[in-house]
């Protein structure tokens, strides 16, 4: 059971939609609320989830079969909900995860063909279908994503630029996927327009969350 | 589809029964009568699966949850299946594997208290359903096959020993686990009398094989 005041929210999107910047955004001003928030990420949240991130975005395109990458994504969600997520949501606190179980039906099932039944299926009997209160959707045309995102890689030593150098057709089917998400279960989602300066798109995000940390209040 | 010739055999058993000798037995044997084989393990058999043996074996024994144990073991295998068992068995090759899906219904199942019914479908989803012609059980008191492994293990500077500290009822609960599975299908099972000398074992596992060889020639 969660606990009173706990919270789930999940940050998607493609590339370059500026997930991670909205996360540290949304954490300090939960914080500045007197929250007390978890910031985390998948793949990875936990010392083996980020062994298996290493694992998945080290191979090259091809090394790893959709079906068994499919299978580590959910491992390490396994470790991530059981370890971090529901722990702190039963301790009251406000979970903030870049990325949750929306990149799995986005990138395993429309990305890569697995069945999005197959995946929810597996979901559940892996997590006790453990969803976000709110997950939201960082809404970007792809090839904007792709620019600000080779911006962001100029430069950096570390290449986990696996997903990265897919191609501008397969991202834009990711964005639509994600929306697709979002208009299948619009009570948990808000699909955020993430064009234009952080600012603007921090103010649409924290609007976004207003409803919900109203009604935890 | 199966070639004219492909077989497709497991061996199983607790630690200490004996399997690796067996594996590398009947692959002379079967090369010696002129039989492409193909030798391999699990978890393992491709770089992506002995990855992942890496990452579960290292742990210490609580690191993984049962699942996400589960998904990591079922991940190597879709890898095992699709690039090393699948095209050998197609190219009408003998495959010899040292432990397959039988070891996950026993440590992951009968062990660790996952569900034998999700166990079987998320094999059936993740290998199109894929299993041995035959799987032979070398079947072993546990107490024998701990005093076994110890020895085997002194001396080694190499510690993959993470499944062999646990304890005698746990072994013992494996081995009936493999006892229960070749009681459930016994088409496809033999269960092999590992006491007594390496020659005595590899005599028994011959004459068990002898009734498929004699229908494949």
């Amino acid at each position: 059971m969660r606990a009173q005041g706990g919270l789930f929210l999940a940050v998607e999107g493609i590339d370059g939609s500026g997930k991670s910047g909205i996360v540290q955004h949304l954490a300090a001003r939960l914080r500045a609320h007197g929250r007390d928030v978890v910031v985390t990420r998948e793949p990875g949240g936990t010392p083996e989830g980020e062994a298996i991130r290493g694992l998945v975005l080290a191979g090259a395109d091809e090394a790893w079969d959709p079906m068994a990458e499919l299978l580590l994504m959910t491992a390490a969600r396994v470790q991530h909900v059981r370890r971090v997520i529901a722990p702190a949501l039963e301790a009251g606190s406000v979970v903030l995860s870049d990325r949750y179980a929306g990149s799995t039906l986005a990138y395993q099932g429309t990305g890569r063909g697995l069945s999005e039944s197959f995946i929810r299926a597996l979901h559940a009997e892996a997590t006790g279908d453990l969803w976000p209160d709110l997950t939201l959707i960082l809404d970007l045309d792809a090839a904007t994503g792709l620019a600000r995102s080779r911006r962001r890689l100029t430069g950096s030593a570390i290449d986990e630029g696996r997903f990265e150098s897919l191609d501008l057709a397969f991202h834009e089917r990711i964005r639509q996927s994600f929306r697709a998400q979002a208009a299948r279960d619009p009570a948990r989602h808000a699909v955020i327009d993430a064009s234009g300066t952080p600012e603007q798109v921090q103010a649409r995000a924290l609007a976004a969350l207003e409803p919900l940390l109203a009604a935890a209040r």
